[in-house]
């Protein structure tokens, strides 16, 4: 019986797909019985998700901030059900990556958010599977409970974040948010790193569709050092699939922009002469 | 046993927050238990909902504006509880919020957001509490069913709300939908008042993400003094914490925009030589 | 017993709504009990749904994927139950449907709208309707597992259908995203016709905010003659009943100016010389 070339890449496509949710979904694919799973396998997973440019705990991170924002609650549950099985994430890591998504998407989306972590939670209990809840000791809270306190570890955090001035006080949204809490209280804890929190938040302001903080975080975790500009057009191709293409089309562009104007700074003082005027980023 | 100061203003932080809980959601709150919960309350309850710039009731319409936008049922759905429960909103007010809704995020969403006011008033029956239906007998619309006697209204009703001239006949989305609905209408109703109907146009603005009726209302809610400029920025940190800080830096740019526009406009009256072209707002 | 004509009015606008959902929905309606449920009738069935512009199937496409991208899952369940019941989709069609919508919205978003097409079946079988799977037999897809075939194949499908240049290789998003599978096999596969494909993506940028991808699909859907300048005109007041009127603002806009964009490149060949780079369109 004979089996045409493309017959047969067809089927290792699929195969390769299917390998690859097994391992990152921890749980056994069934064959897809849609369009819309067969692509989840074949593309998504195939050649996404198969992609060298950035390890699997990142593209988890930029899946459930994606997944969290679209409201999608299935694929939400099947990946946080999957990084803790796999002890790929702790629970507190969760919990912190849902407190970090409250900022940049409200506390009102990430109250359900938090509906179906629990929900897994409960469902890898039934199964006995044993999940970390924590890997180290339970730090105190970096942020102290004065405000003035809060407010000036916040204009130093935020320049080291967003390599750039602190914005002014004064104005309720960044004195009272931004200084105050954004940069004051969470981007200081502990639960996360800063890799982290530049995952999480690079897809929330994707999903947010407002262009200063698009261009403000794009440019600031390449600025920072902290994620590579190979790194970024990867994250933009892993944000397509979970939110769309014409949300990642502003994205790329602006990785593209970012990065020129970073080549352009290349022997200056990070933060000082980059032309912002420090009230842009969220 | 000594207690170190730090520790008394965190112990006071929980506190205040968790008193403004009470009162404002109208349920005993539970201690929280993940960063989520406790930042809901140390945060956005002790430091946001305490602030005096804008009152409780405007506060509210901005949060159940938001979290109908984000589709956060149960935080909806405590807020719809809440609203009836203190008397704060009749019935008849809020399935006027679900109408206004509807036209600036869409009747499909509304659909949603009206069955969970729905299960809302079933939950208070069950607990015995007598909500308030209305407060004045049920008025007749103000709207003809003629289209062309609506349209005229709304010509009319269009510049008294956004300040500009109104828009040209001709095009569908204007005609059939702006002058013949949204003000031929909707605004004509008499449910709600003009000053409750700006904070949840300016939440449903923020939310749909699109620059000229996000600036077109910003501009019209100060320049008609409705909203004053400091309650303008109060709205944006409210509107921050329920939707998060990357849409909320755009309604703050624009607030400062316009402020500065109303500014310069100040010795002239008021829609015809403000440069809008009466194309723009929605 | 004297009628006034304002009420014969309003009594003939509601009959001509219940008649038009009726045979829109196929179902009963049943008398509206509050205002976003009487306006529902009164004017998104009675007005915009009643206009000649754009057909009843190109009218459901914008109402499902606007329904879908909203989270509506009422609306969007009582839709694809229409869709079929009348046989005016096919389930396979409605399967390609939320492929594609899972490429213009994210695979987590179509993950949940296949659930509730899956529950429509599962309803319209319990009634026992007979549903239409698919008209003809199922072909073979059009794309080769081979990516270098499907990446040749995009590139020559995305100068079809966005009528401008490729965008060039080398970045993940474009290359690995765009043209091999975007234009390298979504848009060649035969489950829907171009046109339903034009809907589906419109609607689909529209609610994702990304202001290129917003303008360079109007600019083709208007410039490979797949949809008169007319009907796109009616297609922003459909979206604006089902997204709100801030959104289907910028929509409009964007139709204007590339209407006057392709009447001034008349005599042009179309996709060389109208300025766009090609790395537009996503």
């Amino acid at each position: 019986m004979s089996v045409s070339t493309t017959k047969v890449d067809a089927e290792e496509r699929r195969r390769r797909g299917m390998a690859l949710y097994r391992d990152i979904m921890a749980v056994e694919p069934t064959e897809p019985a849609t369009p819309r799973a067969a692509t989840l396998i074949d593309f998504v997973f195939a050649e996404i998700w198969s992609r060298p440019g950035i390890d699997l705990r990142s593209r988890r991170l930029i899946a459930v901030s994606c997944a969290a924002g679209a409201d999608a609650h299935s694929t939400l549950a099947d990946h946080f059900y999957a990084a803790l099985k796999t002890s790929q994430f702790t629970v507190d890591e969760l919990d912190e990556f849902i407190l970090h998504f409250a900022v940049y998407c409200g506390w009102p989306k990430a109250e359900v958010t938090e509906t179906i972590l629990k929900e897994q939670l409960v469902r890898l209990h039934a199964e006995g599977v044993a999940v970390v809840s924590r890997r180290l000791p339970q730090p105190l809270s970096a942020a102290p409970a004065d405000q003035e306190l809060r407010k000036l570890g916040g204009e130093q955090c935020f320049r080291e974040v967003n390599c750039c001035d602190a914005p002014p006080r004064g104005v309720p949204y960044y004195e009272s948010g931004i200084l105050n809490f954004v940069f004051g209280e969470l981007w200081r804890r502990p639960g996360l790193n800063r890799r982290d929190r530049r995952w999480i938040t690079l897809a929330c302001v994707g999903l947010d569709d407002t262009i200063i903080p698009i261009q403000s975080h794009v440019y600031s975790a390449m600025k920072s050092g902290d994620i590579t500009y190979d790194e970024m057009r990867e994250l933009v191709l892993q944000f397509a699939a979970h939110s769309g293409w014409p949300k990642a089309q502003f994205m790329q562009q602006s990785v593209d922009e970012m990065y020129e104007r970073i080549n352009g700074e290349a022997s200056i003082e990070p933060w000082r002469e980059d032309g912002l005027d420090g009230t842009g980023p969220a």
